[in-house]
Order: C-alpha cells, then structure tokens, then sequence
C-alpha cells in the first residue's frame, strides 16, 4: 500500500470529489459480487453510511478477498469515482487491501439470523458494531455535547458532585452501600453491628441518587451550575424504563423562581431537540425510517409548541372530567395522590395533544426542599411530562426560607444533623433559587425513539445484570 | 425595587456603557465606607472580579445597611455610573436594596482570620464562595468544556461506560465493593461464603478504577471514542496526589499506532493549556498573582514547546549518568523498575527541561493490553511527563493480536474466562489501536497551580472523608 496517502474518514470521503487517491479504514458490513467483480460495504462508525469498494477478481485479489466477511477489518487504497449503483455520489476503485483482522463468519455473534435488540443486548459489547447501535451512541454522543454547549453558553458552571456519599439526598431511592469491608468477615462494633470505623471512610457510605443538594452548594456560590453525570437507584424494578445506573443532568440557579426555572426546562428541552434534528439528521433518518416513522414529526412537533403550563390541582380537575365522561384508568384520581404514566399521558397525549408542565403539586408527595405555597398545602413543584415518555424532567423552586425548611425536616421526621451543611446555605446569605433534573437516557428514548432504557445506554445495569 | 429592570450578571455589568438603570443580584464580598456613604463589594460567580455599590447614608438605607455583612445576599438598583476607586470602569450608585438572605457575623464560617486550604476543606461546601474556590470551580468547568469541544471537533463518540462492573479491569487498583447485601447478616452460600446470588446484580460487584477496557469495545465499532467520568481507587493513600474517587478522561482510537497517540496526547494537552490561556485569562492572573508568580510562565512554556519522545531505556541511561556525576536520588535507577516521582521531575525539570513522553517500558512493569514489541522485552507504552506534575497521561499501542494477548494474559495468572468480552474484540475483526488516559484533576493542578489534588475537585473522597 502506499504509505503516503493519509487516512480519510469515510465521513469526508463521501463529500470528497471523485478523481483523487484515497486510503479508507473499517469494518465489513456486507460482501457481495458476481464472477469478474465484488462489492464491499465499508463502515468506520463515522457515519451510518457506508462507502462501496469495488475490486476486480484476479488471481492476485481472490485469494485477499477469501479472507474478508462481515465483521472484518481492513484498509483499502484506491480511486475515488463517481458510483452509479451504490446510493451514494462515490466509492473506491481499489487498488490494495490489507486486512487487519478476519473475522470467522461461523463463530461471529453478529448474524443475520437473530438482530433482535433482546438478543443485541447480550451481546452488547459487539453491538455498537450495527448500523442501529452506531447510530445511537453517535446520538447519545451529539445529545451529550449539545448539553455542555449549552450551559457553557449561558455562563453555567460545569459541577462535579460527588459519587460516593454518607448523605442520602433526599430518601428518594433505595442505595448501593460502597464498602471495603470484607464481606467473609464483616467486622463488628461493641454493639455486635458492622464496624464502619474500619471501613474506607470511617462511615457506611453508598452511591448517590442525586447531585442535587451538592449543587445548590454551588448555585449559592458561583450562581448558575449544572451537573452531568451517574446516579444510582438499587431499586428491584426490571422494567423498559428502569436502570440502576444513570446519567443524570442537574442545573441549580441562584435568583431563579419557578417561572424562570420553567422558562429554563423549556428553552433547554427545545435547544436540545433541535440541536439533534440540525445535527445528527443521517442517524435520526435511519431510525425513522427502519423503526418509526412519527419520530421526526414528533420531534419537530416539540420545537414548535408551546408547552402547556398547568396547576396539578387543575390537571386533576381535566381527569376528573374524563372519567365522568366515559374514560376508564387503571389508578383512581384524587387530590393528593400521585399521577401514574397513564394519567400523565391522557393529559399530553388526549387532552392537550402536546407536553405539559405540572406545576404546584401537593407538599406531601413531593421531597422535603421545595418552596412551599402560600396555600400551605402545595409546593412549587415542576413536572415536564413528554408524550410516549411521560415525566421527562422534574423540579422545582427550593425552599430559601431557613425556618420553613428546618419545620418540614421536622415534621418528615428527617435527621437534621445530617442536613446542616445543606442548611447552611438557607443560615448564610440565603438566596431564592430553583433547579430541575433531566434524566438522560430518557430524553435519549424520545430523541431516539427506542422502547427500552437498555437500548440507549452502551453497557446497561439491572437487578442481576452488570455484564461487560 | 423596579420590577421591569432585567437583572444583569457582574460579568456583563462590568462591560456594559455607564448611564443605564441595572439590576444586580449576588452575595457581599465586603462593606465599607464613612459616615456618609457605604461601598459594598458584590460578586455573583460569573466573573473572580466584584461590582462596587455605593450607597448613601440616609435614616432611609442605614438599617438596611445594617443588616448587611459579609456572606449576605442581595439584589441592588442603581444607575450603572463611571467608577473612580473601585478598580474597575463603571460601578452602582444604588437607588434600592433588598435583603434576600442576612449572614451572621459571628456565626458565618468563611472569616478573615483562617483562610488557609486545611481549614477551607472543613468546610468544602462553603468554600466556592471564596475568590480562589470560584477562581477554580470555573476553570475546572471550562477545562472540562474544552476537552468535550476538541474530541468533539475531531469526530469522537463520548462513550459512557459503565461505573459498577463485574471486571476488574486491568487488577491495576484496589476496589470499591458495590453491595446491597445486610452487612448486619450478610447471607451465606453452602460454602459459608457471602452468597452473592442474593445481591443486586447477583454477582460481587465493584466500582470501576477504568473504563479502558469497554473503550476499547467502542472503538472497534465507532472508531474514535473518549470517556470522561468518574473513578474510583479503594486506596489508603492520604497524600496530596491520590482521591479515592477522581475524574478520567480516556481515548481510544481505531487505526492509530503509537506514533499517531503521541501526536494526539499532544496536541490534546496543549490545545487545552491554550484554551486556558486564552479563556480564563481573568482567573489564571488571579491564581498567578496570589499564589504562584510562575504560574502563566509555566502554562505558556507548555505550549510553545516540542515534547521530547524518549525510549524508557534512554531514560535509564540519563538516569544514570546523572548519578555518576554525583546527582543523588532517593530510589536506585535499574533498567526494568519503575520510574520514581524523583526521577520522572529530572528528566522534565532539570534534564531536558521541558514535558518528555517516555515510551517502550518493560513489559513487566506495564499492563497485559499493551502491544508488544519484536525485541520481547518491551511494550508500546507511553507516559507523558510534566514539570511539577510527573505522570499526567498514560497510554499505549493495543496489542490487538489475539494469540500473543492471550498467551500474555496466561504469563500473568489472569483468568481468560472474564475477558473473553474484551478478547472478542480481537478474535472478529481485529484492528490496531491506541489509547489513553488524562487524570482531569492532574490537569487541573497544572492549570491552576494549586499543590493539594482536595482543591481542585469539589468535594474529595479521601480516606476516612466522604463528607457533604
């Protein structure tokens, strides 16, 4: 091969003019060909798409092309020409192969013959090799990049909060303990319980379930953060919306109230869609096309609409309505009760048609830091329910008030000494401020339009599943 | 207060024309002033600098004034005026004040009279409210956004792999266990041993010490991926260098050789030393200034700098003539032991003076996955070293041959049978392939010139401290 022909990315070479000496690197996606000639479909992961090389058979090249079936990797030196028969402007002419691995079409997992995404999963470490899977870790990357840039733009500050806690956030989630204990051998305290003292910390530790009291530490400082990262949940819940480990987007902002903080939930959820739709339209298009074809005009569907913005008590009041007028739910409605999936969907999907923010939930399903009403009973509270999704984000206007909050601590029989740093935010220079959490891999479910969490994540964590 | 005046940021203030009405929210950094007029340093995180108010004293604004004390939150209106004495061009002459939230004197643990880092990691969640945390937890943010934005412009696929494993990686560091058994009564299996059907995942699981491993898997599909997340080490180390849990960024390229690492590690860490420079001027001059004059000095130096490439073996040869001509270390130098901190700053600092890439180690000293060179001896190794820092990235050439990683892993006593994951990648399609890892808070003590590696993360997990 020649050595002096660089590298393209078969990204750029398919914008290329024909004409020129290229050099192309990837896998085989599919061989096939007639007596005189073969076809070979390469992909690098730069794109969805494939560049085609046509090789003349000779007796010089069969034997090379013997070697190569799907899964193999190769590099290939040709001509860049102008392609009649491949659906693309050009593809290679080639003039040298080098194969850097085979790959046995007998023993390789990904076959033809089973590419359902319940078989893909056990195999999820080869399965970014699929068209599908390439193109939603693109996505998954693009979306990621898209959050950064846009808090980086507005001024906030990118805040790395802790992993491993001895707080437990809210009481919201079940926790992973972290220990270096020995398990065998679990030593013991004078009251004959595990001895922490000797643990890494010197404390019972475990995985955090939120970034969130972490981050209003930085909003009260430097004004406006956001988190980004992993959040836990040991909870049993084998279900297509459920994991164990997640990513977790978590913006705290100093002199927010809940309308800036709906303004901000919004504006981001909208910036974030079309961000994908201007930038990542090959791998949107492919989803739409082999999975579901509404995709593109629901998300397009989000850019354009307003969303609703509407008082929990009068969400209850609409489904109410519904249920006198005929319509069945599996949960009862009340004031005071939580909504479930299917009322939450009635509301965006049937009676709005388009996503709604809940606003002023009752004080009682809702966690202990947010700003209480007037009305005694409510909080300012903010769901972001989506179609197809449901709740999307949550949040809310927090508590500035020390008193109030050290009440309901109280009344919720929390352990205040736990809370004190926490509470030293509301005793020194309190500041009104609101914050929301965005569960990533969900708005990758609607940017994607796949059914199951495991599909959106590369190595997803569930009850009995950590493979990888 | 005007409710139709727009709050403004003290970043966009400090630029703005003078004449206009404005709006500005934050806490008060100090007051001052004489009998007839009071001057309030304001900062609200956006920019390291304060906007004055001046206030005049009136029976109307002295009990306002009262409450206000170092810590207090405020908003402020007030026409934007040419500034004389503050240091700045324009500063407020306030025409209304409102007290969000008062901060005892007393009580308020950021005072004048102990500003040293110790007592600042007592209180961690307070301290981003200091000149120098802001200073740092911006830069620590911009720094992150600059290493999404080049991987970004390049093509790459942030890859997020999983935290809680199975694998234990390379055995490279102590773990963290990641359990939800009673550690009370930690059920047992027939053996008497800690029955880990009964856990969460069903197996014994750990928190991750790298993620290289299931990057690899992303680049042998997408081509280019990088993972920026969080690590953990399980080890007793209280030094002003090790966390327990620590942020990485690690690439992992397909179709690069160790040539093509060098380059791109780099170009990596210079792009985002310039990024710095050219981003964070503000911050850096104030780090510079009150804490180490040669800071700008040194983050300039790296840039216009070529790197020296070295072979470890060249190294030793330095190494040991240095000590033939009197120079004294600590270690002894010998060709197949790993280099000390003592001699990695040598070479940087006092040898050659400028950041050195040593490459080609002793197998035995360096991990199984490294690609082996012809001489049996050595592996395609590289470790990037910087003034004051010592090893700031690490990484190697893959070996992507199937047989001779095999028969590696068998040399070291390695179970295969927990890897035939990673060995996959290698037995379908197999590919060259290099990679590395940056530890984010290394960078950041290079950029900020801070000593302790507990400044420059938010809230450090260390031994026996895992607080807030």
């Amino acid at each position: 091969m020649a050595k002096e022909i660089l590298r393209s990315k078969v990204n750029d070479l398919l914008a290329m003019p024909a004409g020129q000496e290229v050099l192309a690197k990837g896998w085989v996606r599919t061989k096939r060909g007639n007596k005189e000639i073969a076809f070979i479909a390469l992909n690098d992961g730069s794109t969805i798409k494939n560049i085609q090389i046509v090789v003349d058979k000779t007796p010089e090249t069969e034997p090379v092309l013997a070697r190569i079936s799907t899964g193999a990797c190769i590099g290939v030196t040709g001509t860049l020409v102008e392609s009649i028969g491949s659906g693309q402007a050009v593809e290679i002419k080639a003039s040298g192969i080098e194969i850097y691995g085979e790959c046995d079409p007998v023993r390789y997992p990904l076959q033809k013959k089973d590419t359902s995404f319940e078989y893909l999963r056990t195999v999820a470490h080869l399965r970014p090799r699929t068209n599908t899977f390439g193109a939603i870790y693109r996505l998954r990357s693009q979306m990621a990049f898209a959050i950064h840039q846009y808090f980086h733009d507005k001024g906030f500050v990118y805040l790395n909060t802790p992993l491993i806690t001895e707080s437990d956030a809210e009481g919201a989630g079940q926790m992973f303990q972290v220990t270096t204990l020995d398990l065998n051998n679990v030593p013991k305290n004078k009251k004959n319980l595990p001895d922490y003292k000797q643990d890494f910390f010197g404390k019972m530790t475990s995985l955090t379930v939120s970034g969130q009291l972490e981050g209003e530490l930085g909003a009260t400082a430097v004004g406006e953060i956001y988190t980004f990262g992993p959040t836990f949940r040991a909870e049993n819940s084998n279900t297509p919306r459920h994991l164990a480990e997640f990513w977790m987007i978590e913006p705290e902002m100093a002199f927010y109230d809940i309308k800036d903080n709906m303004d901000l939930a919004e504006d981001f959820i909208k910036s974030l869609v079309k961000y994908a739709l201007d930038n990542c339209r090959d791998d949107i298009q492919f989803l739409n096309d082999r999975y579901d074809e509404t995709l593109i005009a629901r998300l397009e569907g989000v850019i354009d609409t307003e969303f609703v913005r509407l008082p929990y008590g009068e969400g209850i009041e609409i489904l109410k309505a519904a249920i006198a007028a005929g319509h069945k739910f599996e949960y009862p409605v009340d004031w005071g009760t939580d909504l479930q999936s299917e009322h939450e969907r009635y509301l965006v999907e049937e009676h709005f048609k388009r996503p709604v923010i809940l606003t002023d939930y009752p004080k009682d399903i809702k966690a202990f830091y947010m700003k209480q009403n007037e009305d005694g009973k409510t909080v300012r509270a903010m769901d972001v329910l989506f179609p197809k999704i449901g709740e999307i984000i949550g949040g809310s206007e927090r508590e500035a008030d020390l008193q109030k909050l050290e009440n309901r601590i109280d009344e919720l029989h929390m352990k205040r000494d736990n809370l004190e740093w926490y509470l030293d935010t509301r005793r020194f220079g309190s500041c009104p401020h609101s914050g929301f959490g965005l569960g990533f891999e969900r708005l990758l479910l609607f940017i994607t339009g796949m059914q199951n969490i495991r599909d959106v994540i590369p190595f997803p964590r569930t009850p009995k599943n950590a493979e990888f």
